[in-house]
């Protein structure tokens, strides 16, 4: 058979086809009326992704970019933090608070499991002078939802302490309320549910944020400057050359988006990852985690069974480039995405492509049975 | 949900992302040596593709130019031709040669059935003076592959008599060997095997074929002219400005074609019909052809069920394009596609969505008998 080569994973996710043309087509400079109109679009949709009025930064950069902003903009030597730890993100947040010199109150959590609104409240209990909570909506080297909401539910109540989220595979795959859960920093990336390549991150910043610029002058910072980018943006315009046509991409991620509406994109997600635990179930296969994302399903091969060897299967024999697990995990689980550009056929047919491995990697159950599974929890979410 | 729009239709077919990029790249002038160097490539891939040492020339034109210029260069007022005419396409050889003036043998077939060797050898005897036999190599509207290779040798034992084959749907689906089989003329389209966007024709010309250019003077023609573009083309130009983007996108095509090896192509074709027919049978549906073709699969709907709704649901549903049944045919089967750039993915996918249409429409099967069934084939296939 001639397979052909289908990226399935969860960042970069699969390119929605208007923006690859989008990003083909664009041409034209940055300091023109032309890029205003252009920029002044993808400001407005982004705000309506993230549910909320104020404004969404955006970034020529990697997602990490954003979430670099979040420290380097508000923490300097010294400064205490809680950082939730419960994956190669959460240690990510570490790594960067402890790189900027920050005091790392770090709550480490097994892999797999989500974080308990009790560790965060008794945390900031014990640390009445933490300046921010740094946690991810959906940490995805897991396919783990934390209880954000509960979480920023304390922190509002807490004057110059910040919540600040890695939204990066959360945004568009579950429900985030920017403003009405007082999220105070949510950091994405264009190569996730917005379906488009990598090279643009993006920054929401609440009033309380922006208050509290300004306030850290021990770490020098230039060109994630949050503040230099609010008062350029606020006119259409980057503060450095913007990534010109991912941001035509970008216009044209978020057309979608908006036209098929932001909780449709968020059900979708839903709704495959469904069908994915429902099939795996169905296999007999276990997911990582406790509190299962729905950007990202995480499945435990059983026994001494290598993931690796069904990541490559999928690969070489149908195409299909799934995520195998990463760091300590990598060996033990893979990942099938959810977040994004895939829909039913994409889904049941990687599922009818992993039971082909799956089988061939010595699993016993019966053929066909994730498939009949998962069709079973589409026909029953359609209701 | 959100479902992806997917062309899976037996023609225009799945486009190959290479040939759409190659047709958005490319910017040239005709009467350029970078032209003649794309040309040249073009040129020599066909030929293997239709496996011939003879020239395969390209028309700016839906596949149906190449089936006129078959008519066209050969034909005049009371010439005597054989039109197997068991469908659709049957039917379009017969009215193109009315139309040009000669005198039909038409053989009627049964709509879903192959005409037979003994029927075409009994209209050769009973037409010593015939100048031609026209038959599809797979009769695309009932799903039918006809026994041109046997069709042919009979045909080659006369002399002034040519086989012309509609080939649209067999070349890259079916094996094709034109000059081992002594087929004379073999007229191909852009949009069916080679995966890329309608446009372009290709023409294979025997020796026989071009020897007996030009014993007709009866008829103009002027734009479909054989020995115009034998002789423009043997020198890497056309005589008419050649649609330059899609000959780029074909050179791209071909590139994937020969990469992966003609034989690959045709058997990955082969494969999906199988497993397809494989999943009707677990279905409980009938197939309308007695001798299945391998680029597309023609199945029943059972009792009053209009095949239309099968074709609906899917689209509305699933984002999922298939063809219905053409002229008397609309409305009682559906026809599934394996031509070109279809993969196991992709057909597992729209099997599983199918069976959720169809069990929607009052059908009554176990639900996933129809995936299981394929994904057995596959195995089968794979052995």
């Amino acid at each position: 058979m001639l397979p052909k080569n289908r990226v399935l994973t969860p960042g970069p996710t699969a390119l929605l086809p208007e923006a690859q043309i989008a990003q083909a087509e664009a041409a034209m400079h940055h300091r023109t009326d032309a890029f205003i109109d252009l920029f002044r679009v993808v400001r407005s949709g982004l705000k309506q992704l993230f549910k909320t009025d104020r404004d969404v930064i955006t970034f020529a950069s990697s997602g990490s970019g954003a979430l670099e902003a979040c420290v380097s903009n508000y923490i300097e030597e010294g400064d205490k933090v809680i950082c939730v730890n419960a994956g190669k993100f959460g240690d990510r947040w570490t790594k960067m608070n402890r790189g900027y010199g920050a005091n790392v109150v770090e709550l480490e959590i097994e892999h797999g499991r989500a974080v308990t609104v009790d560790a965060v409240a008794k945390a900031l209990e014990e640390n009445p002078d933490c300046r921010a909570v740094f946690v991810q909506g959906s940490e995805s080297s897991t396919g783990t939802v934390h209880p954000v909401r509960d979480i920023a539910e304390l922190v509002a109540k807490r004057d110059g302490c910040l919540m600040c989220v890695d939204a990066i595979t959360w945004v568009g795959a579950h429900e985030v309320q920017t403003d009405a859960w007082n999220l105070d920093l949510v950091a994405c990336g264009s190569q996730k549910a917005m379906a488009m390549p990598p090279g643009l991150a993006f920054l929401s910043v609440s009033e309380k944020a922006e208050k509290m610029l300004g306030e850290r002058k021990g770490n020098k910072r230039f060109y994630f400057d949050i503040a230099r980018e609010l008062k350029n943006q606020a006119k259409d315009q980057t503060a450095f050359t913007p990534a010109i046509s991912l941001i035509a991409a970008a216009a044209a991620s978020l057309k979608w988006i908006l036209d098929a509406g932001v909780d449709n994109l968020v059900r979708n997600a839903g709704e495959l990852a469904s069908m994915s635990r429902a099939a795996s179930a169905a296999l007999g296969l276990e997911l990582l985690s406790n509190a299962p994302s729905d950007s990202v399903t995480a499945v435990r091969t059983p026994g001494d069974l290598d993931s690796g060897k069904v990541v490559k299967g999928l690969k070489t024999q149908f195409g299909a480039i799934i995520a195998n697990g990463q760091d300590a995990l990598k060996g033990k689980i893979f990942r099938l995405a959810h977040l994004g550009n895939y829909d039913y056929i994409d889904t049941m047919g990687l599922i009818a492509a992993l039971e082909v491995v799956l089988a061939e990697s010595g699993l016993k159950f019966e053929s066909g049975a994730g498939l009949k599974a998962a069709q079973a929890e589409y026909l029953k979410l359609k209701g």
